[in-house]
């Protein structure tokens, strides 16, 4: 059985919007077993729209439509689907009702304009949207499911999730995919490849290996499908288990979490806390802390100091320094880690100065030179490093060289 | 003239890995006046890739392919090209150069799995990658133009950008597509579009209109395309100005800038500083300002409080209103405002306590409830929010009306 995704809109073309619908529901169709084959976007086109559901059609059981469910003329999904299907139109009376109560929630009144969100293609079933005015729409047509939700990201999670999601499980019935994941750090992939060829090629034809790079992080994704009387789960741990065991001390996680999970998870379960003092990294690494729900129970707060009058004045670095080894230099940022531990109160600290780029740069510290410190009440260890690429780059590599650089400091 | 995208990787199927290289790609089409049809992800499969480059040449003349040169087994987008096209193996002496040097600045041996980099169809033109080890291919067949290059974002970009664009334009000359971006804030959809609805019903067929709806914020997209003895600039223009006046004052900005941008730019061409106090957005903030680069001229740095203890000891709020009113009150928010302007010495401030969710909440103060503040030497505004949406929602929405709240009080 196979699934498709269409996301309609001009925007995710032009590149004005990254299409993260799609990456989502495959996320969650996947958790259900159901395999997503391809997933096309398309322009706000009558006839591109048609044309794409019918080949979809042809290939896929379930299509999924994000998009084109807004109130606003540039919005054709909805009657572009009631054409294909050759239905007519209705008036769902309980979207009505429910679109005059969100409208009185948010002390506004109920337009012409809204109430054509009622307006639904006879032939489907309705997918209510709590979180909007655009309801979702379920179609069975010659043994196909087609489900169209609304673009914006909360309300398609939303009435997928809840609505679609539950549908499509009692309709179709899947063979299980089993994945496991091994997040490895500071390896990089052509090296990891090697280490590990000979169990790679032992992997029956039923385990896929997939090799996942990020920012100095490369994450093997191992996929087993179900066959008959194969207990795929134990084949798959057992080959997760053996390149545990030769990567070794590359590999930080058995499991698919991010970097800031992992060692929030770690400061969690042991009881401590941490601050952090970010300079080039601008926030981003509190950030990612602060995206976990429950992060408070480890992360106390930062210190953001973009200039050096506040890594003075908030984090008690000698002002002396920024003339003699300058901003970014193992001194201050030493002092930053300490600085923002002992005045936050934290058990830990991350501390990161560097040069992001584009411009900053020097010969002797070009864009891409980050320190990173972390500290402890028993030490403090800081490194300098080179990163390459742009911008956001160079701060996220310079995020997950602090969590990791931490992560050695409390194990 | 069209351009359409393949992009390879289970990874994306499967939602591991969200597609920004399409929306990338796009924006930089776009910029160059060729107009991408279609986004395609499928799975790394010899079948899926000729199958998909059948249909894409058949609709295309241009075709970008991203993803699957990596130098593991499960990248096969290389060979599947090769037999696609029926081309042979040359060895690039130029590559294996490169290659060499690569490794030698990384301190690292070149291995045999890397020199199977330089191993090309003989029919491809070679699109050097300076940032990793997998070159980039340029095949023309057919009269269509297919160009391949890896998945990694920035090798992707910098090859795309700098070996493959220059080839692009030179080969493809384009009649012109006109964008132009009106940022609106805090107007629903629907009343925007009844707002302009007159005007909008008088665009001629040579521009079009894109509601784009963000965190509060809805960008009208004004799309012109360039006909024969027409000025499609003037034409779009004056559509804008007309959609501007009739806005008023829910237009923020007529020119496609993030919120952080706008208040960056206002704040550096007065030659003013800023700081910030996060609590629920935790680090956000901070992060979408210095995102800007050169964005030190007015952003100074943040104390991110997460705790009430870094609230009353890096900020000086009263440890008695957390008792008496919480943390997620305006009491609590004004001071923090006060506080970070004061002790980073900077003209403006904002501050923000709220509970993100998706726990937290209570009867008095739900999830989503989020308390924003600004701050000048003269005044100090502060305001109570209730947004909707999961945990990313509510911190989005809450660094966008944080910008829009300082905006007023600069101007």
């Amino acid at each position: 059985m196979q699934a498709e995704i269409i996301t309609i809109g001009d925007e995710l073309l032009i590149g004005q919007v990254v299409d993260t619908n799609s990456a989502w529901l495959g996320q969650m169709l996947n958790k259900s077993n159901i395999k997503v084959n391809r997933i096309n976007s398309i322009s706000d086109d009558a006839n591109e729209i048609k044309d794409m559901l019918t080949s979809c059609m042809k290939r896929s059981e379930l299509v999924i439509i994000t998009g084109g469910l807004g109130p606003t003329k540039d919005d054709i999904t909805k009657k572009t689907l009631k054409d294909f299907f050759g239905m007519s139109w209705r008036i769902d009376q309980e979207v009505i009702d429910q679109l005059e109560m969100y409208f009185k929630d948010r002390g506004r009144q109920l337009m012409e304009i809204n109430k054509i969100q009622a307006e639904l293609p006879d032939g489907c079933i309705t997918l209510f949207n709590e979180w909007g005015t655009a309801p979702g729409m379920w179609f069975e047509v010659d043994g196909r499911v087609v489900i169209s939700l609304p673009g914006v990201p909360y309300e398609m999670k939303n009435i997928f999730e809840f609505k679609a999601l539950p549908k499509i499980q009692e309709r179709f019935q899947e063979p299980s995919l089993y994945h496991k994941t091994i997040v490895t750090f500071n390896i990089p992939e052509s090296i990891l490849a090697k280490q590990i060829e000979d169990i790679e090629d032992q992997l029956p034809s039923n385990i896929k290996l997939a090799y996942l790079p990020g920012l100095n992080v490369v994450r093997l994704r191992l996929t087993g499908t179900m066959s008959d009387g194969l207990d795929i789960y134990k084949s798959v741990d057992s080959f997760s288990q053996r390149i545990v065991d030769r990567v070794g001390s590359g590999v930080i996680a058995t499991q698919d979490l991010t970097l800031a999970e992992i060692i929030s998870n770690i400061l969690i379960s042991n009881g401590k806390t941490l601050s952090v003092a970010e300079s080039c990294t601008g926030g981003y690494i509190s950030h990612l802390l602060t995206l976990i729900p429950g992060a408070s129970k480890a992360f106390v707060g930062s210190v953001i100091s973009y200039s050096n009058s506040v890594k003075h004045h908030q984090l008690g670095v000698e002002s002396t320094l920024f003339e003699t080894v300058g901003a970014v230099s193992e001194q201050v940022v030493s002092q930053m880690a300490i600085g923002v531990r002992e005045r936050l109160q934290t058990d830990y600290s991350i501390a990161v100065s560097g040069v992001a780029g584009p411009a900053g740069g020097s010969d002797e510290k070009p864009v891409g030179t980050v320190v990173i410190g972390v500290s402890s009440a028993q030490e403090t260890i800081v490194k300098t490093f080179h990163f390459h690429g742009e911008r956001m780059n160079v701060i996220g590599r310079s995020a997950n060289m602090a969590f990791v650089m931490l992560k050695d400091l409390v194990q």
